[in-house]
């Protein structure tokens, strides 16, 4: 009897305890009892109300790229290092060196502005389902499918966007099952309170990203201004904080293992309502060959440097990047092994075909859907190596990817705006300009022709069937080394597009008029293009036709799970449900799921990134842990890990325990974790929290940041002014 | 009343459960009680019978450099993989690959006897402190006193050496508190009876190498013969299996964490005796030195090797053993660090002082010894980096090194062979003779120059009061780069030494003729040669003077423990008695104490070192565990750790429980365990151990052992023969 109420109970309650990056709406769909037994004390409609359409949930922002969250009624906003680090940069200088030495402002009259940096409050949610869909005309291919939800998109942003200070998206949700205009009013002045030296937010650095165990304090505190009438407005000495509704005290107690905390925020974008079969495709074609070409670049590109300084230099920051692309598809590769994640979605599939079957001519739809999603997938997969290597032809070699960028510019301007796709609209031309111009730093010719070089050998190794016209064209079908290298020279040595002005001038000409050029490079440039649009074109085409077939098959896969399925990140707020917990990297190792500031300083060697500042160091040696001190861990804590499902985006994200208390501040996920993209896998999937009680360790003990704590509601080394029974 | 009868029964514990590499004796003199206490169910006499001189203990083999154990009364030994390599090595051919397929006698018939493969069975274990001592003339100066009783050494083991099939050794303990000849039975003929293919038993190789997790099957199986009377005698087919009085049966069940082991043994050399200020220097001074000069050399090799292909070939050897120093170096100085180990021992000695000057006259020798120790220490301190160097001389480039080998030899052939260093006595000069001529494939001289460079800038950048006589002679005592290049490129331009007819003959000559052949590289050889002999000289002194101070001291220290002290290890039988238990290798990360077989099919990934066997992978992939799976795993044990105190030479050690049945065999230690020979750290100090039951599972479901398994004992692929109550 017993036993039957609790799994009633559960009916609604996820699959995975830590799985899924829920909506607002879908928080109040989940059943109460489970989130209690969770741990969660707040009343769920406290963390969204329907009717209003904002909770407690809205206290976390968007900072651009990255999640935030708002700790006072004042404006404060709590974030990682490395998203307010421009504000950080912008007011650095040799002589004011912020950067490395950390930033408090003694008054508010001291914070510090952030040129272009912005705050997204999220303002309400509507769902436009009916209007997306409505805008297709009957009988629409699936071409002019995708353009008419494109347009119609785009006019539902203009409309709401109309309104001051406010940005808006149209965020899709399980492939289209439903669409919804998220409206948000936009802060504009933003100012940076509190940054810790590089050596603490970046501590470990590249040597320590995507690992445990993590001893970095990724952490700043920023403040939103409004004008005195409490409306959004650029930076005004008038300005007064912004009066949150919303916000997450901090706690003074800190997590243990085992306790429940939320995770809120903007994850990016995941692949979970992918077919088994896309995945697997990824999984068999698509990393391998980004392993593969990048892995080859690299090496070019690092073999090249070694022959030049001033090239190693100009490639610098290309090559960091690729060994980031490159890093993250092994673990992508790795996750989705040792996760069986195509194998479980395969599982899963399978078992709804089957119970859709069993369901008659309802879900008919739902079964044709799926099998002609298949079906565009295996057209797809037919001239998948020549549309990868097409479409890194952008990416590689800077040579064709500027003629490339220079064509295609070109090819775009002669469309009306409306038509243009939107990376080519007037309102982004700015920023191409400004690229096409910056671009003039990262040229080293020789790595160059040997990127080309590369990538011309593998396209001419394509099969008959899947070939790019362009390498065709200009370097013949067959691969002879001699004459590709000589091709190349003549390229290089015939080209004005690597001269930073005539480059800048062919930014404004006409697809004509750069013909007439007659330049080697641009011919080459121009060919690849006409390729690349037909490519989009492509792609466009199988995006409408997903956007049809997808939300069908999705409704079934829903409908079988018979309660709420998260859906897909897309950049709209979301919350997951966590527990603070360690797991087993490998056989025989076990991560605990907290570091300490003792384990900060037996990491510091000295050296970058291992080099704690002094009056940290001198802080920690001395055990001046103040209140701040775990009673477990006899220490003070730094980061733990819990198991929340989280992906790109969420750095920032406030860490919630179940008072709506902030804990932490997730900036990481662990190497194994990173292919949760595709799945979630309870045993490895863990998101790293910096603990709020090593924030408040150094604004207290190191930084004696009185001021601020005060207006946090912290008591200054003693005892917290919050008591809390545990 | 309870508590003080736990105390008594304690006292003569050690302080430190896993700590202590006891001798046999040692076993009698600890507290039974604290024995049992651990989890040993025999009683100690049956570990070592006073009265008659051995016991179990004696069931444990040097195999000649490496442990080995009995495992059956019919003469079979279990050793280490690695340790058994020169018999897979000499049946190993293109055509049969004994290394890569491993190897299995299915008769005694096809056992493989092993060229020059000896087996020392401990026989008698005498006190000789009187003999020594009483050698030493009245009034004798340090120098006569090491000379007095290294020729006693000698005269004593040349004595013993007379019975047929007998090796000795004078084995020094407590820095000379006690004298110990050791008398050992040689066997002669012994034969391959089982080895893995290498893919187990070197399972992760050197990317594994010093660390934990482990998934290597580290075992070889021989077996010693005798002639039909049991006396010791080379490979006839006429010889039978030797018959073991001790050894040691298979377990069934193998450890489980928290379980009592012993490991047994013939550790090589550990450092615990020295005075704290001698550790100092080590962690001060010399690894920081090694370091530094090897880690100079590595890179000078290695880029000289990026220009010369053959080049890189030659000293690939040289480079290979220069990281191994190089890495071991660094390990020593993170864990003097971490165990605080130097800090320890000077507060142990801080107690010895005060409790000595309290103690009265009695102990004034010891104090004074122990001031006259740190006096030598700090004499010899004086000139370190000048002696470091004149060491190194030998060592990195090999022109000077050869120059300098053939020098030495002729100066040391022209005294009498009783008066030589025992490293250029007549019996080793077989192998001097064969070093010099096999050091040609390893010359590279480009890389030698660079080498030799290196090492003159460094000795030309000494103290004016600690120089290198031949340096500045021939070098000059400035470095002027040119001049030094100019000088290198005449040395070799000039010499024969790098020739190999010519350096054979050079081998036969005396200093007269060697000056006579005005060789410039030669002449060099010379004067550093006749440095290095009065830098011996100077140590063989330093070295009686701590003969005749060091055991006073450590008098002082036996008798403030008021309990068993184990001596340094001196490659004499030892045994610890430990845990099996895993520990926390850094802030957030904790290791199991056990790894398992699916472990290992994690990390295989085709590509050496982690490339398992087909058919163990097809073995471990079906889940064939047989019985050989751990109830609590899940699954079959690989290699576990355990907090024993082991060194090098416990390569092979055999692991035995508390009823004194083989549950494993020592390979290994934990990378935080380097300095373990300066200090037991217990927090990091832990062995690493095959699990027997690994052993057991490739012989059973593997191999199809039967016949062998039938001979261990055991039943095979069914529940075992010995059931054990757990």
């Amino acid at each position: 009897m017993k036993k039957t109420l609790l799994l009633l109970s559960l009916v609604a309650a996820p699959a995975l305890a830590g799985e899924g990056k829920w909506t607002p709406q879908q928080v109040l769909e989940l059943s109460p009892a489970w989130l209690k037994a969770q741990g969660l004390q707040l009343p769920p409609s406290k963390l969204w109300d329907p009717k209003r359409g904002t909770g407690l949930l809205a206290g976390t922002v968007n900072t651009g790229g990255c999640s935030g969250s708002f700790i006072s009624a004042s404006g404060l906003i709590i974030t990682n290092h490395h998203c307010a680090f421009s504000i950080i940069q912008e007011h650095s200088s040799p002589q004011k060196d912020l950067i490395t030495d950390g930033f408090l402002a003694k008054r508010p009259g001291d914070e510090l502005p952030g040129k272009g940096s912005r705050v997204q409050v999220p303002r309400g949610f509507k769902d436009v389902t009916a209007d997306i869909n409505g805008a297709v005309p009957v009988g629409a291919d699936d071409l002019a499918r995708y353009k008419a939800i494109d347009r119609k998109q785009k006019e539902l942003v203009a409309e709401c966007e109309k309104r001051p200070a406010t940005r808006c998206q149209v965020a899709t949700f399980d492939g289209g099952v439903n669409y919804t205009l998220v409206d948000a009013v936009e802060l504009q002045d933003v100012r940076l309170v509190y940054a810790p030296p590089r050596a603490v937010g970046e501590y470990g650095g590249e040597e320590d990203n995507w690992s445990w165990p993590r001893h970095t304090g990724d952490f700043s505190i920023i403040r939103a201004y409004t004008a005195p009438d409490g409306s959004s407005a650029p930076y005004s000495e008038k300005n007064v904080p912004y009066k949150a509704e919303f916000f997450f005290p901090l706690s003074t107690q800190g997590v243990k293992p085992g306790d429940f905390v939320m995770v809120l925020g903007y994850p990016g974008t995941t692949y979970r309502t992918l077919l088994a079969e896309e995945m697997a495709e990824r999984q068999a074609r698509y990393y391998p060959r980004v392993r593969d070409a990048l892995g080859e670049a690299i090496r070019l590109l690092e073999a090249e440097g070694e022959k030049d300084p001033a090239g190693k230099i100009a490639v610098a920051s290309q090559l960091k990047s690729l060994h980031n692309v490159y890093k993250n598809a092994g673990g992508q590769l790795e996750g989705l092994q040792r996760g069986r994640i195509v194998e479980k979605q395969r599982e899963t599939e399978a078992s709804v075909v089957a119970w859709a079957q069993k369901g008659g001519a309802k879900w008919n739809d739902a079964l044709k859907a799926r099998e002609d999603l298949l079906a565009e997938q295996q057209a797809a997969s037919k001239t998948f190596e020549r549309d990868f290597l097409l479409g890194l032809s952008g990416r590689l070699a800077r040579g064709p990817a500027l003629a490339t960028s220079v064509a295609r510019l070109s090819m775009e301007r002669a469309k009306p705006d409306l038509e243009r796709r939107p990376e080519y609209m007037d309102r982004e031309l700015p920023r191409i300009k400004d690229r096409l111009e910056r671009e003039q730093k990262n040229l080293f010719i020789a790595a160059d022709k040997a990127l080309l070089h590369a990538f011309v050998k593998r396209a001419q190794a394509l099969k008959p069937d899947e070939r790019i016209a362009a390498v065709d064209t200009h370097f013949g079908k067959t691969y002879v080394e001699k004459d590709v290298t000589a091709k190349i020279d003549s390229l290089y040595a015939g080209t004005k597009v690597l001269t930073q002005s005539e480059r800048m001038k062919m930014a404004d000409e006409s697809p004509a008029q750069l013909a007439a050029r007659k330049d080697p490079l641009l011919a080459f440039g121009l060919d690849l293009a006409k390729e690349q649009a037909a490519l989009d074109d492509t792609k466009d085409r199988r995006q409408g036709a997903a956007s049809r077939l997808r939300p069908a098959w999705r409704k079934a896969v829903m409908a079988q799970a018979g309660k709420p399925v998260a859906p897909d990140a897309n950049s709209t707020l979301r919350v997951s449900f966590a527990k603070v917990q360690g797991y087993a990297p490998r056989d025989g190792a076990v991560y605990l799921p907290q570091t300490t500031l003792t384990g900060m300083l037996q990491k510091h060697s000295g050296e970058e990134p291992f080099n704690a500042p002094a009056k940290v160091r001198a802080t920690a040696e001395a055990k001046k842990f103040g209140p701040w001190v775990d009673p477990r861990l006899k220490d003070v804590p730094v980061d733990f890990l819990s198991d929340a499902d989280t992906t790109g985006g969420n750095s920032g994200s406030p860490t919630v325990n179940g008072k709506g208390e902030l804990v932490g501040v997730n900036f990481d996920r662990v190497w194994e974790n990173v292919a949760n993209d595709f799945g979630y896998n309870p045993d490895v999937a863990r998101n790293v929290n910096v603990d709020v009680r090593y924030l408040l360790w150094q604004l207290d003990q190191v930084e004696n940041a009185d001021a601020l704590l005060r207006e946090l509601n912290i008591r200054k080394s003693s005892s917290p002014v919050v008591k809390e029974a545990r």
